[in-house]
């Protein structure tokens, strides 16, 4: 039996899908995505590199501008402005994390919504809560599309998320309560908390801590969503104890290829809607 | 044992506080509120009436501009621009529902999100999921208010919320998951409604269904907040069946005179916010 769900699959076909959308523009002037790098973090340096190589394979211009260690706030916020009002620029992102002398929230929060392809501003947010928005931030975004994809049944579902940061659990659980979902938000305070997960119909771990989810936590009838993205004795890994959950799940993501694509492909997908918007496609 | 909690007793004490911080003001304006009202509901006649009472108790200008029931949407949104325009005006409210000819949501959209003293706007809504604001829809307010009057713990506890309006549920949800409680969100589709509900420190109703809580959903240990607004046989109820339950919880806000005078209160505290907030105090 195979039970895991391939986000590597998945994304890939969704990426052929948006490439085929995108190559049918034919009039008009392709979308384009902005990515500001501050500094030279080797982390950062890897996720944008691939954000670039997924931009090129499906047809989005993407674009990288880096600036120094040390450029000041002001000049960074001059550069975004800058963004906002170029025509041909459909979305733009700050990558994570900035060095100490910018203010991540002033800086984010000069992007333009109608270009915010990360889904991280206020509005976009409250827009999502409002099941009124066709941005989504892309973590949450992707792991909806993982559940639809294998039909697994939301409504009146009993799901359980652990982890409640700004760019996974919160807007996850409004998206699914929206989804008619029975959700439940646990946090590093939680009382009883494998016991809370033990009975969920799908449960999504987000908390970043390796092999936090036991066989304690599960259930046969489970879908088990592993967002973790940890290192444990120099290996990457998710938040799950794989090896011995696997077999005591109905479904599972693995840690690599399980939500990380998704999340890749999700970006491009917010990207392409934010270019619709604008052309009014 | 008198385990009631009086939230008119509570909302007294905080429009006190709030009239005396009012009359504090010796060298600027007064804040001022907008309520907007479309046609002549008579429900919407006695809430407005409530609100402005209470406005005048605490020293905010509350001014009620009443329109026809058959005005055009693009009156509506001219009367509401100047309104934003205007400096002296704080907060601005429609009363809902508006006539069938206006559009709700585009209506309350043209509210400026700065004086947007109802805290529905996206962007306040986004605000309150990223912990970020000091405005919010006035019922979750209030509950919250409530339950910190009454020293009630929220890190770890596990609340349960039935119902998941946009000016209820969902920002309540939001809110409580920021205080580090652990938050399930119920709705009609939910399996096991009451055994969920049994379980729960906190169990907040927001169902709209008169005599649904049962004391099949509660424990001794229990917090019971009560926000239906229902009428059973003439007589208005909460959700609650409450002549069977109130002695079988630990405490309990009662419908009338529990979670409704605590929202007018908390509009009066967002009107006064966005006036601190516009001239800078």
């Amino acid at each position: 039996m195979n039970n895991i769900i391939d986000g590597k699959l998945y994304a890939q076909e969704l990426n052929t899908n948006l490439k085929i959308s995108i190559e049918q523009i034919k009039t008009k002037r392709k979308p384009k995505l902005m990515i500001i790098q501050v500094g030279d973090n080797l982390a950062s340096n890897k996720y944008i590199k691939n954000k670039l190589n997924a931009c090129n394979k499906v047809g989005i211009i993407g674009e990288l501008l880096k600036f120094e260690e040390n450029i000041i706030e002001e000049k960074l916020i001059e550069e975004i402005r800058k963004l906002n009002e170029n025509k041909n620029v459909d979305g733009i992102i700050v990558q994570l994390p900035l060095p100490n002398q910018l203010n991540e929230k002033i800086i984010t929060d000069t992007i333009d919504p109608s270009k915010d392809a990360d889904g991280f501003s206020p509005i976009t947010l409250g827009n999502v809560m409002l099941n009124n928005s066709n941005i989504f931030p892309a973590t949450p975004f992707g792991i909806i599309k993982l559940l639809e994809w294998k039909k697994i049944n939301l409504i009146g579902a009993n799901i359980v998320i652990i982890g409640r940061s700004n760019i996974v659990g919160k807007p996850l659980a409004n998206m699914l309560i929206n989804k008619s979902a029975t959700v439940t938000v646990c946090n590093t305070k939680t009382k009883k908390l494998s016991e809370i997960c033990k009975t969920a119909d799908i449960l999504i771990s987000a908390a970043g801590s390796a092999k936090l989810i036991t066989e304690d936590f599960v259930n046969r009838d489970m879908t088990l969503i592993d967002v973790g993205a940890n290192f444990l004795d120099g290996k990457y890994c998710g938040d799950v104890d794989f090896d011995n959950v696997k077999d005591k799940v109905k479904f599972i993501t693995p840690v690599p290829g399980g939500v990380g694509p998704m999340t890749i492909s999700c970006l491009l997908q917010n990207t392409f809607n934010l270019y619709n918007k604008k052309e009014n496609l």
